[in-house]
Parts: C-alpha cells; sequence; structure tokens
C-alpha cells in the first residue's frame, strides 16, 4: 500500500467516526457515553484486522497489542485520544489513532523483527468534555487516577463513580489501568496541530519540544438577583456585568501576555429575562509555554477579578479544576523523530513547542514519550472546519513508521 | 373577618400556592405546565367557596364570575397573574389574585347591591418565562394574541402550539379567550411594588398613573470557535469577549439614564472549556418611563452592540421579542382608588409611575385599568426573599375593597 493510499485510508477512518456522535449535525463524542462505546468498538475492528489482540483497559481506554521478536517485550505505544469537544472537528485526536493502525498495518510483515511489541491506544477522555476535567483516560493509564474524580458531575448531574457503573467499568478496578515503566519503551503521538504555526514555516510535521503549561478555573462571583424593572443600575449587584468586565479584562491581560487565556463556558442565575443576575459562574482556561509564565498571567487575572468584584459589591470565589504542568517531551525520541524526518525528505526537521497539553503529557509520568505534529489547514482546531492535507498526512505516517526503526535502533 | 385575619389568609394562600414549583427548592412556575394547572385547580377551589362560577379560558387564565344586581351586568374585573419568574418570589401576582379573593370574601353578603358582576382573573402568563415573551395569557385576553407566538419555542425545543395541545387547550379556539369592552366595566389589579419608591416615600400603598415602556430584544454575536490554545489573542474573533463588553456598555449607559437595561439570560456556542466561543445570545430588557425615552437608551445601546462587533470581527444582530408600550392609566379609575385610599385613613394618596409593564397594561387596549401598588419590603422582587407587611397587605384589602363601592358610585 502507498502512503497516499494509507493516508486517504487513515483520513476515511476518521471521518467513519463521525458517525459516533451525540448529535447528528455535529460532533460531540464524550467519555462513557454510547458514543465512546461505539468508537471504541470500531476501532477494536480494526485493531483485530491487523491481527492485534485488543481490550478495553478499567478506565474506557481502546488497546491493540502485536508482539514483536519475542512474546511479552516491553511495548512502544502509538496512538491518541478518540473523544471530541463539543461541535468538534475530525481530525484532533482521531488521526493520531489512524496514523498508528497505518503504520502497523504498513510494518506488518516485519514487525518479527523489532526488539519491542507494538501497541496502539485510543484514549478514552482527553478533551473533558463531560467532567470539564480533561485526561481522565491517559491519566489513569499514567497511575495518575485522582479519587476526587469520582465525584465530577456532568451537566446532568451524573458522577464520575456513576457513569463507570453504568457503562460497565468497575470503579474498584480504576487501578488495573496503569502500565508499569518497565512494561513500556516509549509513547510516540502524532497530533494534528492546534495552530499556525507550522503553516507559516510551510512545513508539513514538527517536533514536539514541550508540552504547554494549562490550567483551568472555574470563577464564582455572587450578587443579588432582583426585579429588573424596579431596581435602579445604581443599587445592583449584577453579577452578570461583574463577570463581563472580568472577561474582556482576561482577554486584554491574555493579548499582552503570551499565553491564552479563554472564557468558553459561562453559566448565570437565576436566568430569568427580566431578573438581575445573582450569579455567574464561568471557566477560564490559562495555558503559556512555562508553568512559571502561566503562574503570573494567573496572577494577573485573578487580582483582575477580586477588584472588578469590590468595585461591583460582588463576591468573588475561584477553584481549580485542572492543572497539566509544562511538560519537556523526552530528547532522545525528538531526535529519533528527527533522524526520521531526514530518512523521509524534511531537510531541516522543525522543533515547536506545543500549546496544548496531551495525553502525551500524562504519560511522560512514566514512560519516554514524544509529539509529531501534522500541519492544520488555517490553522483551525476544535471545529467542524478543521481540516489536514492527505499529503501531510502521508508524511506523518511514513514519518511514524521510519521512527519505530529509529527507536528500534 | 378583620382586615388583618383576611390578610394573613391572604398571605397564606401566596404561601400555599409555593407548592406548585417545577423544582423543589425554589420557586417556578411556568406557563402550561403541571404547576400552571396545579395552581389554577387550587385557585377555582377558593373561587367556588366564594360562590363563584368558574372556567379555565383557552388561553389557561383561571376566572371566577359572581353577579350583582342581577345577572349578565358588565363585570368589574379584579385579579393578577398566577407565574412566577425562575427562582421567584410567592407574592409578585399572586398576592394581587389573593388579595381579590379578600375583596369579593368580604363583600360577599352585599354584591346584590352592586350595578355590575365582580370577576377574578388569575393570569396563565405574564412572565414570559417559558417563552421568553411575557404577558402570554393577559394578551390573549385583550384580544391581542399574535398568531406568530404559536411558533415560539421554549428551553427544551417545544412550540406554543404544542404545549397548548399538551396542556389540553385548543389552539383554535384563542379568540374565544379575548373578551369584549361592552361586557367589562374596568380592570383592577393589585401587585406588590418592584422597587423602593414606596418605602422610601412612608407608605404603605400607592396608585399607578401609567405603566412602563418595556421592550426585549434578544442580541446574537458570531465570531469563529477555535482552539482554545491555538490560537493568539490577536487572531480571535471570541464572540463571548464581545459580548462581554456590550453587556458592560449597556450597564454604563443605562446607569447614564433615567431607563434601566437587564441581560438576564447569556448562552454561549460550542461552550467548550478550551474552545473560544464562536456564538453569544444574550437577552435585553430595556425599560423606561415613556416609548421615546426607551427608543433613546436602545438607540445607544445598539449602536454600542454594532461599533463593538465591528472592532472585533463579530457579525452582530438582534431582534426585539417583546414590546409593551407605556400606558397611561384610566383616569377615573385612578381616582377612584384615591378616594378609596382616603376613605380607608390616607391623607395623600402617593401617585407614581410603575417600572413595569403589567398585565394591565394589556387590558388597556379592552377596557378601563387601574393599579395599586403594594409595598415591598426593601425593594427585592423577582427573588425568594421578596416580602410585604402583613399591615399592608390588610389595608389593600381594605383600599380594593372601598374601591369597588368608589366604582359603583
Amino acid at each position: 500500500m502507498t502512503a497516499e493510499i494509507a493516508a486517504t485510508v487513515a483520513l476515511a477512518r476518521c471521518e467513519y467516526l463521525n458517525r459516533f456522535s451525540a448529535h447528528p449535525s455535529r460532533l460531540e463524542r464524550a467519555y462513557l457515553t454510547p458514543q465512546h462505546r461505539g468508537a471504541n468498538e470500531l476501532v477494536e475492528g480494526w485493531l483485530r484486522e491487523l491481527g492485534m489482540q485488543t481490550w478495553t483497559d478499567s478506565a474506557g481506554n481502546q488497546w491493540g497489542r502485536i508482539e514483536g521478536a519475542e512474546p511479552g517485550l516491553p511495548a512502544l505505544v502509538l496512538g491518541s485520544h478518540l473523544d471530541t469537544v463539543p461541535d468538534g472537528g475530525s481530525y484532533d485526536g482521531m488521526l493520531g489513532v489512524a496514523v498508528a493502525l497505518a503504520v502497523v498495518e504498513g510494518l506488518r510483515d516485519r514487525i518479527h523483527e523489532l526488539p519491542f511489541a507494538l501497541e496502539i491506544v485510543g484514549f478514552s477522555d482527553h478533551e473533558g468534555t463531560r467532567f470539564a476535567t480533561p485526561m481522565l483516560g491517559s491519566s489513569a493509564v499514567a497511575g495518575l487516577w485522582d479519587d476526587d474524580w469520582w465525584d465530577l458531575r456532568d451537566q446532568q448531574g451524573a458522577t464520575v463513580l456513576e457513569a463507570f457503573r453504568q457503562w460497565g467499568l468497575d470503579p474498584r478496578r480504576i487501578g488495573e489501568a496503569a502500565r508499569q515503566p518497565q512494561d513500556l519503551v516509549g509513547f510516540l503521538e502524532a497530533h494534528v496541530e492546534s495552530g499556525t504555526v507550522l503553516e507559516a514555516a510551510g512545513k508539513s510535521l514538527g517536533v514536539v519540544t514541550s508540552t504547554a503549561s494549562v490550567r483551568r478555573y472555574v470563577v464564582n462571583l455572587v450578587g443579588e438577583a432582583r426585579h429588573g424593572g424596579g431596581t435602579a443600575h445604581r443599587d445592583r449587584k449584577d453579577a452578570l456585568v461583574g463577570a463581563s468586565l472580568a472577561i474582556a479584562e482576561i482577554d486584554r491581560l491574555a493579548t499582552n501576555s503570551e499565553g491564552t487565556a479563554t472564557v468558553g463556558q459561562i453559566n448565570v442565575l437565576p436566568g430569568g429575562v427580566n431578573v438581575i443576575v445573582g450569579r455567574a459562574d464561568f471557566s477560564v482556561e490559562v495555558r503559556h509555554r512555562s508553568d512559571k509564565q502561566l503562574e503570573e498571567l494567573w496572577a494577573q487575572i485573578s487580582a483582575a477579578v477580586t477588584s472588578i468584584a469590590a468595585e461591583r459589591g460582588l463576591r468573588a470565589a475561584w477553584g481549580q479544576v485542572h492543572d497539566a504542568p509544562a511538560v519537556d517531551l523526552s530528547g532522545w525520541l525528538q531526535d529519533c523523530l528527527s533522524e526520521a524526518l531526514v530518512t523521509t525528505g524534511e531537510d531541516e526537521p522543525l522543533r515547536l513547542a506545543a500549546t496544548s497539553a496531551h495525553d502525551a503529557s500524562a504519560l511522560a509520568a512514566i514512560t519516554d514519550v514524544a509529539m509529531l505534529l501534522i500541519r492544520s489547514v488555517d490553522g483551525i482546531g476544535h471545529h467542524p472546519a478543521e481540516d489536514v492535507r492527505a499529503g501531510d498526512v502521508a508524511s506523518a505516517i511514513a514519518t511514524m513508521t521510519e521512527v519505530v526503526w529509529a527507536v528500534a535502533r
């Protein structure tokens, strides 16, 4: 099979996964839903066609394994995540799994030459769409499961614990999802870039040096719900006006920094069209290249929220709901990726810092990890218009195939 | 029965109605819901105890009627609404119905002396909680039903048409809810004040000169949903940042005017914690003493929205979803109310402009209307802490009883 045909198949597999969506007209595949099960089963079928042994682990991640030169060797793991954001695109995550499938398919006749087993993983939760806390699936694999997570609730009020049971998973066995360092050679993730660095540099692919520092907060502002007609503006404690001033200021502070701060969710109570908002809750996701720079940006943001709340007579509080520190990826695996890029015709491999946390950030706790970024068309990510070029995917498959040999050496 | 006992009963009836709520812990009674039916049935029982003939009209309003000196005379209608805002208080609307019940109860032995029939109405929809368009019930009674309303949807996507059928109402008979001017003497509404004018003036009660001009709009801002990590702030078209700038400016403009502009609802899409908001929709309710002043304030607001959207690369649009022009209430009925206030011991009756539209505004299209405002504790309205003093309610019952005789004269 040529790399072009392999790329076409990989893209078709991503499209095919779109059928497992909570909504007919927009893609949403969240953790421990029927769509999650559908995607796992489809991928499991593809893994079996490649002669791989398959299993779903105790955190809902889908795995496949094929033995190398002899049974029971440590594994080089390829893969990414199978879940999506609400109204997401077809490639973020899924493309990394599809590329991994293409790599194993291309290597099939020579896997007995490898000094390690090959595994493919489709992580069950990277985006945190359902429980607002991301990377539940890959964190379980990294042995980083936090028992506080059992009580996280989705928007319908169901807890993670309840969702595990309803999906047919035994919460008491969560620890079994954790992989042991001695059983792993490393983890290699191919992922579509969520930005325009590669496009601006005219490169199909890039080698990630580090994943970003990412924290998520929920901010609460509490004022006073009153009748919108009878309360003069100077007597109001309007939590939404306070939140609006804060969100505008957060955007201004992040614009002046090198980082980002995104408010993607806001909820107001009581929610009557003629009632002053008494409580506003909003999410803030802050990202920066280093943990220190992130902390500086968040210090500015939290000071601004405090001061706006004081001016407006509101009570302000916030909680951190997620923390993915910046992770420097494995130097020798980065070198293997660069070597593979040169082998496949790229004279000057580009190295770049990722602007996202990735499942690779979690896996770094237990094994050496590296990431290959694939150029996105116009840098659009987390959106139905997200797209990649077939030629770039073909290059990614060729490079990821070469890197397996580079690791073997 | 003394006025004090009558007031206690009226307040108890308001509390008793709280049992019909969509939520166990907060009061919400919306149009064409099981709670609406429960409230109607409870009120119908009270009407029957007073010897009144009862019916639910074709828009779900609850009525009672007792004949005067002879059967079939035009009716003086007393009442208010039985629906609430989300997380509302116990008195806004319901107190007017409870006062009407107390008035008829007090007059029961002398109703045969009246040159008109007495009717009590509990309007089914004033607040517009379910379909975002208020006064559906009283508009039907006023013959102002708009066929566009059949297609309004609630947050679950059900239309008014579907809700009518599900509740057991025949949409084809909506016209039968309209009352004819020749069958009516007038409409008198007692209502808790949603402000602090009476409290500041040290008055229990006040006579309304006019209802406010009220318009409701929905504003849509459309930008670009993108990955919150990979998109630099200067490249963003963040619809929530645009909405935040607009909401802060709306508050500033309204503060500088004599009117109010309340943003009580906001919804953002796609709603992912790590996705830039691509679309933000928010409500704006603008109120002013006159239609002209309201138009001036809205012109400033819409110009600000347009300019913010242009600066931020967003598309802006808005639609008006409700319009209640300011209504001057009936002069002779205001005089009757003032006369009744003097009779019951108020030396200097206070007249004031209402800061809300009321069902009375709709009824003014078909009959003479007047309103008695009852002092609110601390001016809190549309909130669980909404409260009234029993003594003020006793005065309201006495005054509304006297005004029946004043109208008779």
